[in-house]
């Protein structure tokens, strides 16, 4: 077969070659029954695949009664999908592109995961499997289990257990032991599974593309992503639009949340982790729902199933709201006490009691009953039902109830307080979201309220390039402000001055500043005057800095109600990005920053603007005067137009600060750096 | 027997009498074997107590099988503890009074956790019983059990189960279903119990005083409270002191962290649930563990077992170290991630490998050989073992080399990432923390870093309160400088100046403010005039003020290089708390304040000031020039000297801002309210 010829492999293809090959084989395959390279043939057989299972072994010339091969070349037949379990990849892989494989599975690690050198090993390897035309799942996957089509290709040592429940969801891991995991706690609570892929160092097929696929995949209803690094961020944003218009939620559970966890995410899979609240905001405008604990990712896809974004948002609007029934007053308050603390509230029918609490028969109503009237009623958003001991010791008349009550599109999140894993069980064979743990519940129902509808990019004009701002170099602050004017973004008056007269015609008070592209933090070497109330001391500030810098600039001093920073950035592992923070010192001291993918609008800018807490102190608190923060919200959208510009020549830029007045907002200072 | 007679019972004998009571009086034991009231009966048997079981029933003469009594007076034995589960609670109790009953526990609800009306009759029964002298468990109480004694006296339906194991942790559970719910969860893992006792409303018999009992029990190792609130936080206090000396571990749960919850558990229990930043300042200081997640509470007590407070300190000295070994690389990430944010860090002996990840045969060394490593590699302060799919297929494969592992006096906490049920209980029989989830794992880790010994007071001689300052009323800002001054908290130099002529001899510039000790907020009444140059402008900013008030006070203006807020309460539920945060509105807008039980010493305020994030502008961040942190620290001390009053008249006090300058702080603001 040509390289290349494979090009043209539709999307079809390719999916039936990756989870349902009609012949699969199996590279390196072992006779030691002991050993992890025999578990896919074993499994295979375990599971029932209907297909032709093809181990190669260089010495056997059979495998637990099945006909072996010397290698790839001596079999006949078309191959689909190869497993490739040797050292020598590299030769596997040309072998497979002379027999025309569509995809090839490889085991090994010592690629990406294991240094420079790894990592050019496999740049090469893909490079050369993209021109034979062989798609590669891994290097360092373990492969890829498929429940509902009977056909696990794996190595993993968790389809040791009875057979698992196929189901509707599916998962997609970077960590292939957490696959196995999840199966295993998943199958436990009763939760069924139909693919499951372990995409290893994602050397080509990746999260993104396998979710795209996902998308398209009639077993699959739910897609679950475990997740230590986002290596293609524009692909894995094309498969969440994909599942979104297919109306699969997808969610995931990413480490690298903590700086420690992300220097170790990044010594385990070779790349960048990405700063987590980028990938955070890119996870919420892809329509990403993000769980931030590990068995939520197994429990939630129930609450999600089958429903749409709630698109809420916390502001301007009103708090989420969970109307709460309960046969346990602290099994409910544990988890009543944790939705608190992520800003959601309870509501209830009955003015007298947030909760309504069942116990030792306070009420007289039936738990079904007040199950049917909580999803019944308007003023709430959700539904929580926890369940005490009867779970643990009657789970068909405790479950029953909440399984009969007559649903409406509200979700229904149930937790158990007691161990109670036949009542899990029922609800999860009836469709339910249960939860063992007041945490994971919370944590569902958090990840419920701020799950978010792709957003749209915003239809904008891209912006021009200012004819006296030069492409490229660095760029000094009064071109980096002429370039902020160009996209909107209002700007301070300024004028550049030089020797000797450093004459100019803006009213006092001013500020002076050194004028040179050269120095970041003016500041911080003294290239700063602020405040110079008339001629004469403007005359000697300008004699003091033109030693340090011949050219000036010179800006109207404008009056501030309060400062912010405003930020750009093109970010290697989501791309742009725009940022509003609290002025000062604020923003890095308490992390009081919000972080969106650019372009944003002026209204996702509004958004932004109202989740800063520093800006408290702008919107009237205790009395202070409050500041134009539609202005503040206008300034971050221009900015966020950077994005837009051809061939995104900007690398980062940031106006810091931005001065709030009680009417208008401008930028007093520029920082633009070119890649 | 007389009323009052029991006053000097023993404290050892109250603690036979509610745990091991020889006979126990079953009050409204139900012949209707499907109603609760019946199970106490039940469960007494199918435990096997060994003492007699009295019913009380007015209609039956034998109760399955067994005698029944019309009413207590018709016993003629002596009882130690009768269950009163009638509706007249204060007919029962006056019948115990008569026959001599040393502890009463009643099930009956409807009283503090019931409203006002509630509230006034439970305080009437607990007046009654206290001179009848029969102490009481309750009301609303569901009873105690007594496993290492066989000895069940509960409603609690979580009996149902079959014989739950004995072991060495005693719970105390203000939730009588959440303690169900510790009991069915910890026996599945394969934990085991000695006492849980269910205190409900604690009219009498309080967490404190039964955690005091439990420190003395023998059979009791580690104690582990779940609490919706704190009623009698010196009764605690006593309690957890007892329990440290005793060298048992003291470990809590409690509701109430969001402001949802906490007014959920006020509706709950009737009581005030108290701030929880207070409520954890005064865990910390008592020497109880806090942890966050319920199951937590269930899994830590091997962690803790046995250990001594670490009393590391995050400040002035490093952040804790975990050496971390592992089979699954994203395994151990779930828990190292979260870890990293609670600030605790990895250490390992390979400098190339932050974990020792041991997947697939990437190092030769055996598992068990890296755990006795970690346990004696002096560079870490605990180790965290995570086992992967082995531990579900091959449990005691999978667990021997951890439970075989040379031990250390370093804890060691086992995270198994598949489900593993036999494996976490062959690591429950051997005494080794395992924990079902990385978040539970990450948080038992992070609660035993930051568990504390005890606090001693510190021994200072009580401030004497000043002859000029009135010790009733209200203090005008003035006689709270002097109060403040009197403490050792340096004030700004201030006279009170009147008309006409308003005379002072401070040096220019200063400040001039109305003196009224009702004006609360001056500044938002236009009451202070801040950086008045000269006297001119003083004559004039003084006839200016003397119309909103006769007597000013001026004072001297001090430079500020930063702000702080440093303050005092007398809190209703834990006692006298000091305070120190950051100026201005941060401490409010980003709670960015730190509180301790007062008095502190210097050292212990220096470390209170080192967790306020916002003086990082104080401590030399980009080279902004750094404040007297140290004279701060002294006057949070100073100021906590409020606590040592005698009588405590004062209920609040506040200094802000105190200003911190290069060498030196002081308060330039001052607000005490008396009780």
């Amino acid at each position: 077969m040509d390289a290349g010829k494979s090009e043209g492999r539709s999307a079809v293809e390719l999916a039936a070659a990756l989870f349902s090959p009609r012949a699969v084989a199996l590279v390196g395959a072992s006779g030691d029954a002991a050993k992890n390279t025999a578990r896919p043939q074993r499994y295979l057989s375990k599971f029932g695949f209907a297909g032709r299972i093809l181990p190669v072994n260089a010495t056997r010339a059979t495998l637990f009664g099945l006909r072996a091969f010397k290698s790839l070349n001596d079999i006949e037949e078309h191959i689909d999908h190869a497993f490739v379990m040797v050292g020598d990849v590299e030769g596997a892989i040309e072998d497979c592109g002379r027999k025309g494989v569509p995809v090839a599975t490889i085991f090994a690690d010592g690629f990406a995961d294991a240094g420079a050198e790894g990592m050019a090993r496999q740049r090469k390897l893909a490079a050369r499997a993209r021109a034979l035309g062989v798609r590669l799942l891994g290097p360092n996957s373990m492969g890829m289990i498929n429940l509902s089509g009977r056909c696990p290709i794996t190595v993993n040592a968790v389809l040791e257990m009875d057979a698992p429940a196929a189901g509707v969801t599916s998962i997609v891991s970077q960590s292939g032991t957490m696959l196995g995991t999840m199966l295993s706690r998943g199958t436990a609570r009763g939760l069924g599974f139909s693919k499951l892929v372990s995409v290893g160092n994602e050397s080509d097929l990746g999260v993104g593309e396998i979710v795209e696929m996902l998308a398209a995949d009639a077993e699959t209803q739910i897609v679950l992503l475990f997740l230590e690094t986002v290596r293609d961020a524009a692909a894995l944003a094309r498969g969440a639009r994909a599942a979104h218009a297919a109306g699969k939620p997808l969610i995931a559970y990413k480490l690298g949340r903590s700086k420690l966890g992300e220097r170790l995410a990044r010594s385990h899979t070779g790349a960048l982790s990405g700063e987590d609240a980028a990938l955070d905001a890119f996870f919420r405008d892809c329509g990403i729902a993000r769980v931030d604990m590990l068995e939520t990712l197994v429990e939630i896809g129930p609450l999600l199933a089958g429903r749409s974004p709630p698109d809420l948002g916390l502001f301007p609007g009103r708090a989420p709201r969970v109307g709460v029934v309960t046969t346990t007053g602290g099994g409910a308050a544990s988890v009543v006490d944790r939705l608190g603390m992520h800003g959601i509230e309870t509501a209830s029918p009955d003015p007298r009691a947030p909760i309504l609490d069942l116990t030792m028969g306070k009420r007289a109503a039936t738990y079904g009953a007040v199950v049917e009237e909580l999803l019944a009623y308007p003023d709430c958003d959700a539904v929580l039902a926890v369940v005490g001991s009867s779970a643990q010791f009657h789970p068909q008349h405790a479950v029953e109830p909440i399984i009969r009550a007559k649903r409406s599109p509200k979700p229904l999140a149930v937790f158990m307080t007691p161990q109670a894993d036949r009542s899990l069980a029922l609800l999860a064979e009836a469709g339910i979201a249960a939860f063992r743990t007041p945490e994971a519940c919370a944590d569902a129902l958090h990840a419920y309220f701020s799950w978010r509808t792709p957003r749209a990019q915003p239809k904008a004009d891209p912006p021009r390039w200012p004819a006296d701002v030069p492409a490229a170099g660095k760029l000094n602050e009064h071109e980096a402000m002429r370039l902020f004017a160009a996209l909107g973004v209002p700007v301070v008056e300024s004028a550049v001055v030089r020797a000797p007269r450093y004459a100019h015609s803006i009213a006092y008070p001013v500020a002076l500043k050194i004028l040179s592209s050269g120095v970041a933090h003016k500041s911080e070497v003294g290239g700063v005057k602020l405040g110079i109330p008339d001629e004469k001391d403007y005359a000697r500030s300008a004699a003091e800095l033109s030693k340090k810098c011949e050219t000036l600039l010179v800006q109207k001093m404008e009056p501030a109600l309060g400062e912010a920073i405003v930020g750009y950035r093109d970010d290697p592992v989501v791309g742009p990005l725009v940022l509003v923070g609290a002025g000062g010192i604020l923003a890095e001291l308490y992390n009081d920053v919000v972080l969106r993918l650019a372009p944003v609008d002026e209204a996702g800018a509004a958004e932004m603007v109202a989740q800063v807490r520093g800006f408290a102190a702008l919107r009237g608190y205790r009395g202070l005067p409050q500041g134009d923060l539609s202005a503040l919200a206008r300034a971050v959208a221009a900015m966020s137009r950077l994005a837009l510009l051809e061939g995104r020549p900007v690398r980062e830029a940031e106006a810091n600060p931005v001065i709030v007045k009680p009417a208008g907002a401008v930028a007093v200072d520029a920082l633009v750096v070119l890649k």
